[in-house]
C-alpha cells in the first residue's frame, strides 16, 4: 500500500465531503470537489450552469420520461460531459497527489494502483439530521430529500459505470460515518495514506 | 461506539476467518465459526453432517433445479435450520462478548447496538492465490472454485436475508484485505472494538 490519490464516493449527507477536505488538509494536498464543475465546463465548452443542469436534471429526467424521450436526452451533451469528466479526473491524477470527492472518480481511476478508493455512508436518519444541522436544508422534509438524492446518485453512478452503487467490493474501504464518527474516518484515512 | 460483539461476513478466500480468529485472540473473547455447525445441530436435532449438507447442497440445488423442485426442497428442513441458526446466534450474543464469522450473523443481530458489523473482501485473483497457499486447495482450478463459492454465498445470503450481498451500507466497515493486508485489518478492528 502506498497511495498518491484518494477518491471518496459518498452518500448525500454522510459527511464524505467534509472527510475529504479534512484528510486533504492534514496531508497537505488539494481536495477537488465543487472545483470539478468549473474544470469540466472548461474542458467541455459548456457553461458551469449547463454542467450543473445536465448533471442533475438529465439523471432526474431518467426517472420520469418515456424511453423515447430518454433516447433523445441521452445523446450528445451527456456523452460530451462524461468524456470531459473522465479527462479532467485523469489529468488531476497525473498532476499530483490529491483527494477527489464524487464524480465516479473511483471507477474512472480504478486501474491506478496508487489510488485508495473510499466509500462513506450512514443511515438515512443520521444523514437527514446532518443536512439540517450542517447545510441548514429546511425547504423540504429532510428524509425525503435524502432519499431523492440517494436515488439520483445511484442512477448517475449505475448509468455511467454500469456498476452497482454502494457495493463494498468496488472500494478498498467503506465506512459508516454515522456510526464511527467523522473524526475517526479522517484519522483512519490519513493513517492509511501515510502507511508504507 | 462501544461494542460487545463483532460479526464478520466475508468472501471465500479473503482471510475473513483468520481476521476473526486473530481479533478474538487479541481481545480475549471467543470466536465462533465452524463451532456453529455443532450448535445448530444441537438446536435443530439434525446431525452435523445433515447441517453441512443442507447448508451447501440446498443452496447449490437452487442454481440448477426447476421452480417446482425448489418449492419441494425449500420447505421444512431449511426453515427449521434457519430458525435454529437465528436462535444459536442470538443466544451467543446474549451470553457475552464474542466474534461471530459468517452465517448471516450481521443480519440476525442487525438491531443490536453493541454489534460491530464487518465485511471482508478481496479481488478474485488474490483470493484464488490464497486458497492454494493457505488451504492447499488444488483439486480444481482455484479461480473457478472462488467464483463458485461466491455464487453459493451470495445466494444463501440473499435467500435468507432478502438483502444484497456485499452492499457496503449493511456494514459499519468493509475492508479489502487483499489491498490493506490481514494484519492491518486485525489491528483496525481491535482498535475499533476498544474505542470508547
Amino acid at each position: 500500500m502506498s497511495y498518491k490519490i484518494i477518491t471518496i464516493s459518498r452518500q448525500f449527507g454522510s459527511g464524505g465531503r467534509t472527510i475529504g477536505k479534512e484528510v486533504a488538509e492534514k496531508l497537505g494536498v488539494p481536495c477537488y470537489d465543487q472545483e470539478l464543475i468549473a474544470m469540466m465546463a472548461d474542458e467541455s465548452g459548456f457553461s458551469e450552469e449547463q454542467v450543473k443542469e445536465l448533471d442533475e436534471k438529465e439523471v432526474r429526467k431518467k426517472l420520469i420520461t418515456t424511453r423515447a424521450e430518454r433516447a433523445l436526452n441521452s445523446s450528445y451533451m451527456q456523452s460530451a460531459l462524461w468524456i470531459a469528466q473522465e479527462k479532467v479526473i485523469q489529468e488531476l491524477a497525473e498532476k499530483g497527489p490529491c483527494v477527489i470527492v464524487g464524480r465516479c472518480a473511483d471507477r474512472i481511476l480504478k486501474d491506478r494502483e496508487d489510488t485508495l478508493r473510499v466509500f462513506i455512508h450512514a443511515d438515512q436518519d443520521k444523514r437527514a439530521e446532518r443536512i439540517v444541522e450542517v447545510y441548514g436544508e429546511r425547504d423540504e422534509a429532510p428524509l425525503h430529500r435524502v432519499r431523492e438524492k440517494d436515488k439520483l446518485r445511484e442512477n448517475y453512478y449505475e448509468r455511467y459505470t454500469r456498476d452497482q452503487w454502494g457495493d463494498a467490493r468496488n472500494f478498498h474501504i467503506a465506512l459508516d460515518s454515522g456510526e464511527l464518527g467523522i473524526e475517526f474516518c479522517v484519522e483512519l484515512l490519513e493513517k492509511l495514506y501515510k502507511a508504507e
